[in-house]
């Protein structure tokens, strides 16, 4: 027999709109396992890796937009869940995750499996329930039902993010043969949601200050693409003169308008040209920017101030200029200032010809660029599939299709795990992704990055929608790119990491399609076929040499540091 | 150039005899891997995945019996090693983490790879300090050389654990080039152990208190060969007439008086013969005992008392009936009571009796017994290397190994991560055991546990003493062998959670031989050249099908529970 109120965190959590359960087998969690398994409105996926497991739970959750439920057994599992909890809480993600646990009087009595598990995600975490263990009292029914719409709520609201219930158990674990679980009725807590709209006399307020501003920069960070705020910060700018710039990861490349190839500009050594894209206002909106170059020009290059956009929560001084927080929804923000001010020309087009003369460049370089990583993801990222997901992994994959992007007219959306920037869980939230997606869902990443989360395929559940472009140059080719480990004797061992691996074994032993190339004219011969829709799962592996990619970037950083912009 | 005091780091630890280090390649870290890889008395690994990493650092504390240093970058690193750090903590296994982190003003800033690393390990760790991260004052100096001490020290301490050191660092990570590492004269603090010995007092008073029981248990935990304990036990048994038992894990089976295949015994249904083994003082020592038929048995045949013997910390009451801590050293009370009680004989014959009956019992059965995992557990076990050793893997392996046991003449040791009891780091474990033993070492798993850790083959040390025999079938075979689960419409898809994987890509992918077999007669024929010293690291492949040993081992269960033991 279950207990009912084990039972309803089932129902609870169906009421409150969940749909999909990862669940990582064990003894202790099956009352949760078999909860979830025979709700008829409820989806469960089995993964045996628990890291593997939370990346698909939060890909799953980026994908759909609503809380997913991560369930696991006593012990080690619930510590393995961290990674991707502290991605989900950066990258702000709902996640409700729910660890069986002993009871509390058999913790630290040396049984197996048994960790000290209540508050285990430390900081990163936005709140940490522990389920009642008994029901005795009536009012531990009510508890253990007010906190399940509790996390659940906590989860979704802004900044979204993980929430942990930690679940005592006492065997018995297992309904008794033929029994059938009841879903009982249950209290839910609704929540309605605040707008964080600006009020007219914020707007108000905001018109006149910005106005003492003419050369404004909207910088948008990490988002998932938001139809709403695209729409709004486009008609910003097209009413003010604004000049709107982001990385790949902003998802802001689908506005026609927005500044491109900002790492190739910013990268440039010419400071009187430089001095010229100086904004006087900058507002942002969002959460982490990649562009190192972009970041430091910022940080010397100071607007007179920085408006931030944020709803709630804490807010990051990243280009060590901020003044001012305003607390509402961008898009409602953008909107209501539409028209309120208006930039120089001159400030405007000189971004405009900045982006113009390093798109001239990124074009000739990589048409002409030999066999090596730059080149090559500019070939693979302008043959994505129209309205297909781009998941980009740490750290070379998302740098280099950050300094090549995407045309507006191919309408891809970009996701990347840069909440916390890990390599540790790439496929997996890939997989996570193409789960719930319909249409193509295409990997870029390095092999360390692959390699590391191998385990993201280990599951039966591949989705034939998935393609991965890997780019093997069996190391940590990062470190061949850096000034500093470079020049050290001790690259190739301790930075680098020749690593022997291929991924021809790793396609036969999960069943995907295998595909490799090491000329440009192979690879170009191979993409059309790897991302028709009717291909199904599949790995595309793109060998080339540490040594040779480190000279063609070499190359392509000297160039840009010469750069005519204006 | 790197800082002074981040240098001597790595010095401190050398002279505080620290011999390995394990680190994860990253750019934060750069300083302590070029502090570390520079020491001339210092040998560094580097693991790409630092979940894998974290489990070989434990390995080599293990065998070396040193604190191990593991190095990680900022950002989710160190939480992959959360999993091992719990494992340490609670097997008492002394590790010092050095986590390079951003300074105190970038944290929450929305740089990449940057999380709160403060305390990043809960409850499961001994200490966790902050590196100091500025040194314009030289009590930073004195501060950073103590911090660094203390650590080692509190690591090896009783009980030995991990100790974390988050270590902020700025810019520039690399010397310049040509720029030689000093290591400066440190300030280094010994500490001088406590010896745990008992007072001739004590010694006296627990003379006169046990005299009282006439029926003395003394159950050994999960614990490290250490021939100074089962010296001193074996003279307290011989002189006393006291009975000893312990897991597989308690290294106890190398005494050829303890009893064996307790597993056996206690599985039987007859309550009057298990009713004479009682005792009415049981000794324990050490960490956890794994057969759930002899916790279960204690905790209902409850003894008059309890005593366990540990030097400090929290202490668990595992059999409910615990009445006395004695805070020594187990081989100093073992040494000090020797003949101090005369058990009685129908007492110790009792367990002599029925340890034959199980052993004879066990011979015919896994003889007898058609091709499924119990029996072929038995012969792999039966043909280990003399005085190689034996990592069992959770959950089967161990419950195999336990029950079979091993050979007093063998002289095999073994060890497990029964701290945590987890799936997820068995592999490297063994892989870091490996590393630092001159030895066979066999890991003995299942294919769940074998897959979840396949990175920690995954860099460029494989031990070539390193022998991985899987039992594949292809799931996780306990839950079909559990009355709860396999009762259940779930047991399939949620439980058992079915696996296509075989080992013969991992192999391919990791250049070690690999053998499968399927049959007794193969397993047979293939385990001496397995074993043999010249073979090198190897897979053996050992195919079985979920259902037939449930089946099997169902048979063993009905058996053992009627079996005649007295």
């Amino acid at each position: 027999m279950i207990l009912a109120p084990v039972v309803n965190i089932a129902e609870i959590c169906a009421r409150k709109g969940v749909e999909q359960v990862v669940v990582s087998p064990g003894s202790r969690c099956a009352p949760l396992t078999i909860a979830f398994a025979r709700h008829p409105r409820i989806k469960v996926h089995t993964v045996s890796d628990e890291r593997a497991a939370a990346f698909i739970a939060l890909g799953i959750a980026l994908t759909t937009g609503k809380p997913t439920v991560l369930v696991c057994t006593s012990g080690t599992a619930a510590l393995n869940y961290a990674p991707a909890v502290a991605e989900a809480y950066f990258q702000q993600v709902p996640l409700l995750i729910l660890s069986a646990d002993r009871p509390p009087e058999w913790i630290d009595q040396l049984d197996g499996q048994t960790i000290r598990q209540q508050h285990i995600y430390g900081n990163h975490i936005k709140h940490s329930y522990t389920f009642p263990a008994d029901f005795s009292h009536p009012d531990a029914v009510w508890h253990s039902e007010r906190m399940v719409s509790e996390a659940l709520n906590e989860a979704a609201s802004f900044p979204a993010g993980p929430v942990h219930i930690n679940v005592p158990l006492r065997e018995p674990f297992y309904p008794a043969p033929g029994e059938e679980l009841t879903y009982g009725k249950v209290k839910v807590i609704e929540e309605e949601a605040p707008t964080y709209a600006l009020s007219e006399g914020q707007a108000l307020k905001l018109q006149q200050e910005i106005l003492k501003y003419r050369k404004v920069l909207v910088l948008a960070g990490h988002a998932q693409r938001h139809e709403a705020l695209l729409k709004s910060i486009g008609s910003f700018a097209d009413t003010t003169g604004a000049v709107i710039v982001g990385d790949i990861i902003s998802n802001i490349h689908t506005l026609p308008k927005a500044v491109r190839h900002q790492d190739v500009i910013f990268a440039n050594a010419d400071l009187e040209q430089l001095a010229r894209l100086q904004p006087d206002l900058l507002i942002t909106c969002g959460k982490s920017t990649i562009s190192k170059a972009l970041k430091l020009y910022l940080r010397k290059y100071k607007p007179k101030a920085h408006w931030h956009l944020q709803p709630a929560g804490q807010v990051a001084d990243t280009f060590q200029s901020l003044t001012k927080i305003v607390r509402c929804a961008p898009h409602s923000f953008f909107t209501a200032m539409a028209g309120s001010t208006r930039s120089d020309n001159d400030f405007a087009s000189a971004w405009t010809a900045a982006t113009k003369a390093a798109s001239v460049f990124l074009q000739k370089y990589t048409s002409e660029a030999p066999y090596s990583e730059l080149p090559i993801v500019a070939r693979v990222l302008q043959q994505l599939p129209r309205q297909s997901s781009l998941h980009l992994a740490n750290s070379m994959s998302v740098r280099y299709a950050n300094i090549t992007g995407l045309q507006p007219r191919q309408q891809v959306e970009v996701y990347a795990n840069r909440g916390t920037s890990g390599i540790d869980g790439s496929t997996s939230t890939a997989v996570g992704c193409a789960l719930t997606s319909p249409g193509i869902t295409t990997l870029l990443t390095g092999d360390l990055a692959f390699f590391y989360d191998r385990n993201g395929l280990w599951h039966n559940y591949l989705p034939q929608n998935l393609r991965i472009v890997l780019l093997n140059n069996h190391a940590g080719g990062i470190f061949r790119l850096l000034d500093g480990p470079r020049q050290q004797p001790e690259l190739a061992p301790y930075f680098e990491t020749h690593q022997a691996l291929n991924a021809e074994n790793t396609a036969r032993d999960f069943g995907m399609a295998y595909t490799s190339v090491q000329l440009m004219e192979e690879l170009e011969a191979a993409l059309p076929g790897f991302f028709a829709a009717e291909a199904g799962a599949g790995i595309l592996e793109i060998f080339t040499d540490s040594t040779a990619n480190a000279e063609a970037f070499e190359k392509y950083r000297q160039a840009v540091r010469g750069l005519k912009l204006l």
